[in-house]
Formats: C-alpha cells, sequence, structure tokens
C-alpha cells in the first residue's frame, strides 16, 4: 500500500447504527495496513488537530464499537462557510492532514457533508496536495439522492413502527375507558419518511396508525379533527403519527404553535404532539396522551434493522476501497436491484451529484387522501427493516456497548 | 375436576407482559379442564355481560398471546364503589357470575382491583355462592406490597434503562457543537421506581444518567439548576431522568406547570420534562432536548424483561393453581429468595394485606443527595431487568403479535 493516513469523521445527527460503518472503515482500513485516525467530534477534529488514534482500539472493542450507537468519537453540528468566505479554514484542514500525512479523507454524513467533501478536494486540487475525499452516506432523514436508502434511516424506520404497533396496541385494550387518541411524534422537519415508516406498523383502515400527517401535505385543523372523530367513532381509538415538520396552510410550523414565550416570560417548548394533543382534547373532548421519542429513535440500536446495519458495514467498507484506488470526490450509494426478495449491491456516485441536494418522498407513496402510505411506499419501506440485529447483552440486562477512551494523537500544530 | 368456569379479567394500565400472565392462566386451567372466560374490558365485561369465550384461542394463538403487549382482552380504568354505596354493581356481578356458572375469579390488576375481588369475595360469602377470588399481581408502578417486584414493571424498568443508556450515547457524541442536557420523563406519579431502574444505564459520577429526579423527594430549582451546570461542566453534556410524579416543595406537580390554559383559552398540555428543558434553557441557556416516551415505556415488548416475562407466567399458573385448591383471597407473589444469583419463588399473600396498601420505595434507595441510587437500589433492580425474551419477527421486520377477534359468549341475561 501506499505509505499515509486514512482520516474518518463523522457529521451531523448520529444514528443507532452510523458506528457500524466506523468499525467497517477501521476494520478495512487494517487489512490494507493503513493506519486510520478519527476527528474527535467530526470535523472540528481535524481543525482543532484533535485526532483520536484508532490503532487503540482491540480487535474486540472494534466489534463492540459496531454494535454501538450515537457517535463514538463525536460528531458535530457545524457547517464549514463557503470555501471563498472562509479560505482559512479550509486551509487549516490541509495543514493539519499534512502535518499526520493524511491522504485519504472519509466524511460520514448527509448532503452538507458532501458538500464539505467536495470543497476540501477542491482545495487540495489546487494546492497539489494529493489527498482523495469519500462521502459515506449515512441520516436518518433517508434524504439523499441517488441512494436507495441512508444507513441509519432504517433502524429508525423500525424502531417507529414497533413503537407504534405497541403503543397501539396498549391504546387499543384501554380505549373504553381511558385513552381515544394518540399521537406519536416522527422526526422529519422536511420529510415525511420516518412518519411513513409508522405506516409499515399496520395495515386496513381499523389498524393503527389510523392517521398519518406529513410535511408534504399541509396540515389543516378542521379536516383533520372529522378524520380523527369518524376513527374513534368507527374503531374506538385512533393513534395519530404526525411528522414534526408539518405546516399550516401558510406555511407555519405546527410544532410552533404551543412555543415561544409564556405571559412571565418562560419559554415554552413547541412540540407536534402535544399541540395536536391539547388541540383535539378541546375540539373533540377525548382523552388523549401523545408521546415524543426524540432521540431515542435515532439511537435505538437495541431494535436496529438487520438491513440497514448490513448496508451500513457495506458503505464503510466500500468507502475505504474507493479511496484506496483513488477515485476521488465519489460516495459509496445503495441500489435497490430487486423487490421481492429485497436485493442490493453498493456502488460510486459523484459527490457532486449529491452536495446539498435533497430527496424528497414521492408523491405516489401519499395515499390520495394524505393521511396514509400506499403500497409503494410499503414495498419501497419493508425491506429496510427487516431483520433484527441484536446487539449482545451483559449479565446486568444492558447491551453491551463499547466505553473506550480512546487517546488523541500528539499534536504537531500550534493551535489554529 | 369440580364442574364450573375460571373467569379472568384484566384491570387499569396494561403492560408489555400481562398477556403472558393471560397466556398462563388459559394454559393452566386447560390443562385441568376448566373453561376460561375473560371479561372484555375487564370488570366491565362482567358487568356488562360481555366474556370472552377463550376456548377459540388455537393453541398457535396462545403462544402468540404471551408474547403480545397490551391487553388482549381489554382493560379498563373503572373502580367499583363501596359495598355500601353500590351493592347493586356488586349483585350484578355475582349474577353473571351464576348465570355462567363461573366459580373462580382471576383479577390481574393492582392494589385498586385487590380491593374490588375481596369485596366480590365478602358478598359471594354473604349470598353463599361459592366463588373463589383469586388476585394476579400486574403494574409497572411496582408498587404492590408483599412481592419482590410486580410483573410489568421489569420489562418497562428494561425499556427505561436501556432508552436512557442510547440517548445519552446520541447526546455525548453531539455535545460539543448541540445539544447540552437531555430530559428523560419517566412514569411514576407517586413512586419514582422507574426513574430509579434509568440509574441502571451507568455507573460513577461521570456516567448517565447524571441527575435522577424522585417523586420522593421535593424539587426545587435553584439546586437542581446548579448541578446541571456542574455536570455540563465537568462532564459535557448532563442527562436527567424525571419522575412524571415530582412536586414543589409546597407540594404542587411540576408537571401541571406548563399545563392548564392559554391566553386564548386553549389547553396546554403540562409534562415534567418539557417545562424542566424549558427552564434549563431559560436559566443556564443551554441547548436542551426532552423525551417523554409515554405509553412506549410500558408496552415495549420487543424490550421485554426475560426475568419480568417468566415471573408474569409464573404468577398467572399459580393464581389458577390457587383458585382450583379453593384458597380464597390469596394473590400470588414473588419471594426473592437470593440475590446472587438472583432466585425467586411464588407463593401466596392474602389480598387483605395487598388490597388499598401501596409500597413506597425505601429510602436506602436514593443516594443521599437525592440524585442517584445507591448500590442497595442496584441490587434490587439488576436482577428484574436481567434476560432478553425477544418476540419472534415475520418477513416485514415487525414482531409477530396477535390479532385475534375473538368471539362474545351468548348472553343469558338482560342488560345491567
Amino acid at each position: 500500500m501506499a505509505a499515509g493516513t486514512l482520516f474518518y469523521a463523522q457529521s451531523g445527527g448520529v444514528t443507532a447504527v452510523i458506528n457500524a460503518t466506523a468499525a467497517a472503515v477501521i476494520r478495512a482500513a487494517r487489512a490494507r495496513r493503513v493506519p486510520v485516525l478519527a476527528g474527535r467530534n467530526g470535523i472540528l477534529g481535524a481543525l482543532r488537530e484533535e485526532l483520536i488514534d484508532t490503532s487503540a482500539l482491540s480487535a474486540a472493542e472494534l466489534k463492540a464499537l459496531a454494535h454501538t450507537p450515537g457517535g463514538a468519537f463525536g460528531s458535530c453540528r457545524y457547517k464549514l462557510k463557503s470555501l471563498q468566505d472562509d479560505r482559512a479554514q479550509y486551509e487549516r484542514l490541509l495543514e493539519v492532514f499534512r502535518a499526520h500525512d493524511v491522504r485519504w479523507f472519509l466524511y460520514n454524513g448527509g448532503n452538507d457533508s458532501a458538500d464539505t467533501a467536495l470543497k476540501i478536494a477542491q482545495l487540495a486540487e489546487e494546492s497539489g496536495y494529493p489527498l482523495v475525499c469519500v462521502g459515506v452516506p449515512k441520516t436518518v432523514d433517508n434524504d439523499l439522492p441517488l441512494t436507495d436508502t441512508c444507513p441509519g434511516f432504517g433502524s429508525a424506520a423500525k424502531y417507529t413502527a414497533v413503537s407504534v404497533r405497541e403503543a397501539a396496541l396498549d391504546v387499543a385494550a384501554m380505549a373504553d375507558t381511558s385513552t381515544k387518541v394518540f399521537v406519536y411524534e416522527a422526526m422529519g422537519r422536511h420529510a415525511g419518511w420516518l412518519a411513513a415508516a409508522a405506516g409499515l406498523a399496520g395495515q386496513g383502515p381499523d389498524a393503527a396508525p389510523h392517521l398519518i400527517l406529513f410535511p408534504e401535505r399541509p396540515f389543516e385543523e378542521a379536516p383533520f379533527f372529522a378524520r380523527v372523530r369518524e376513527v374513534v367513532e368507527r374503531v374506538g381509538y385512533c393513534v395519530v403519527v404526525a411528522s414534526e415538520g408539518i405546516r399550516t396552510p401558510d406555511g407555519r410550523f405546527v410544532a410552533d404553535a404551543g412555543g415561544g414565550k409564556d405571559a412571565f416570560g418562560h419559554t415554552q417548548l413547541g412540540g407536534v404532539a402535544s399541540h395536536l394533543a391539547a388541540r383535539v382534547k378541546d375540539a373533540l373532548g377525548y382523552k388523549v396522551h401523545w408521546t415524543l421519542p426524540d432521540y431515542l429513535q435515532r439511537s435505538a440500536r437495541h431494535l436496529a434493522s438487520e438491513t440497514d446495519w448490513r448496508q451500513a458495514t457495506a458503505v464503510g467498507e466500500a468507502a475505504v476501497e474507493y479511496a484506496l484506488k483513488g477515485m476521488k470526490g465519489v460516495m459509496p450509494i445503495i441500489r435497490r436491484t430487486g423487490d421481492r426478495p429485497y436485493r442490493w449491491t453498493v456502488r460510486p456516485a459523484p459527490l457532486a451529484e449529491i452536495a446539498n441536494r435533497e430527496r424528497k418522498m414521492p408523491p405516489e407513496f401519499i395515499r390520495e387522501d394524505g393521511y396514509g402510505i400506499t403500497d409503494a411506499a410499503r414495498r419501497y419501506l419493508e425491506p429496510l427493516i427487516r431483520g433484527e440485529a441484536y446487539p449482545p447483552y451483559g449479565r446486568d440486562g444492558l447491551p453491551k456497548y463499547l466505553d473506550a477512551r480512546l487517546p488523541l494523537v500528539e499534536k504537531r500544530l500550534g493551535p489554529d
């Protein structure tokens, strides 16, 4: 192998399986005798020259890493400015890469990260520094173009479908004398992918979830209330799944309705589920309950989808392969080659076609009445939540997740 | 066997494993050739003469029932009045029992249900009707006296500990540039059992959850804020687990603080987690997130504790045995006979010592500073979440839960 170091960084919101990708990257690089440094807190680790020495990970720890949720090296919400606006930052990155002989840069994130990787590649090219930049897909939002799905989404989708099915059984059992309307709030600020996944929990008009609210459709109270009442009267209870990103016809986030400041100037935190539940209670008089799973839905490694876990592993392996082959500016993506049975392969796609582009949910995935998913959506979604990739558990009844304090390599530069 | 029918009913909030108890009851009764009728929606089913014929359940369905969350026959929140205040209701129950030759009544619930079972037993005795009333324990609140634990609690406790550990890994990965304080709201209006279970997620001063808020201790903002700040400054982030039942020193529920009506007369739904998160944001300026798992925590059969599931099964079997032996007014309880390894047996306890009595969390389970659990609590709690009792999954990636529409037996009486 050519001499040099591979730098790997995690970016943006973490997932239940991003560490499976990390473990695959490290394992694949080790097999080729390429040392891997990981950015502490993502790209900030490079800017601050806080580089984690992954050679400290034992084989057993690497195995544990592959089934640990969260981001083991730290991730960050930090978008570099444009090359024109902050050239110095990009130069600092190259300086750190040079100091540590980084020849391959793997950036594990969404569309923003693809963009950043491209800009770094551009500057390296201009400065004549030999650097191969490769993106690695990851996001529970499932909004990257070209790829069939994004690692992280399938597990969050499985969590959503299973949780909604279980909670619905609870509500069904008690509805006669207790809660009649239950609202589940799913992540998805711009697209309703996770809300759509909830639709897998049941089939037929009487099965929960009875109503799904998508950000792709404007939310109007009156028809929604009418549907809730109709379902309660017919089925006995109504399970609603609401995307956090639903908006009123004039474009305001419904989630913000309950937020802001109260009369005492105290912050009121918003939320779609609590707001809808309160409105249903006022308008229809039903007893309501609601849930906001928040980070639980994207960190639930205990309920990971096996498909998702395998894909997260595969893109990590492919990214190393592409990088070491010198394939600049690509990202391994998942290509669906069959539906029944689900078949997929990994192949490279140009980062330039991924950067800053958002994949929307196809309109044909949403039922005509706007409150549910179609068979086409089921066909797409179902394989993504298939299979259980359980983590090992200890005698204490808890999953054995990696808890390693990894050393940073010694700094070779002054502060940024 | 003596001729007659066994009547089984579920009462109050359902759990991830109450149907395991139901399946055990039906199986044990079948083995003794005793037919089992189940109340549709608990005791209301008896009052309305809506009795489910469990003989319609095939062996495969019975097996599926044992790993299905929720209450398959329906439960209810319905407390019978005292015998003096509504003797007619109790007489109606006996009338229905007589009409269907019910000789054994198994009531699966908490302290209220124990009380109801006792009253029915009393009236049967007075009227000379041969009826054996047996209680069967169930509650995620873990507040029944005498028993080591209550079936349903262990699984909710496991869900809580695992979820907190997973979410904490997510928060840890992002804290540098994102959420610094995360608040998890655990069920527990009167006792902090589930909040305490969250303490199993980590050990040592830096491990999440960093702060647990128990209803057993008055909640004061100033010292809480100081602790949050101290943890964030030391660890980089702070995971808080709050019991829904925490109160201010003057006895008001903290959860009600954000509730009530807003300036437009709209309902605002309360909640401990959203309130605390907002207050922390205002007082300390940190980015906050929070979760309200609500029913998800008590219906998460996918993450059931094997210990809990076994105990739920064992109390069902024992209840049938006691009933058919003619042991009146008892409840099978769990007796702990060893800690390491955890050993337990089932034995009968008098319903009269359980009815309307609440078991509090021992003060020695809460750390002196009030924000965590002690080693004694760990020793008690850990075995209860031990082992994984996974449900089978289908090719669709979802647990195979029972979805049976069971027939009601024909009515023999007029309406109530």
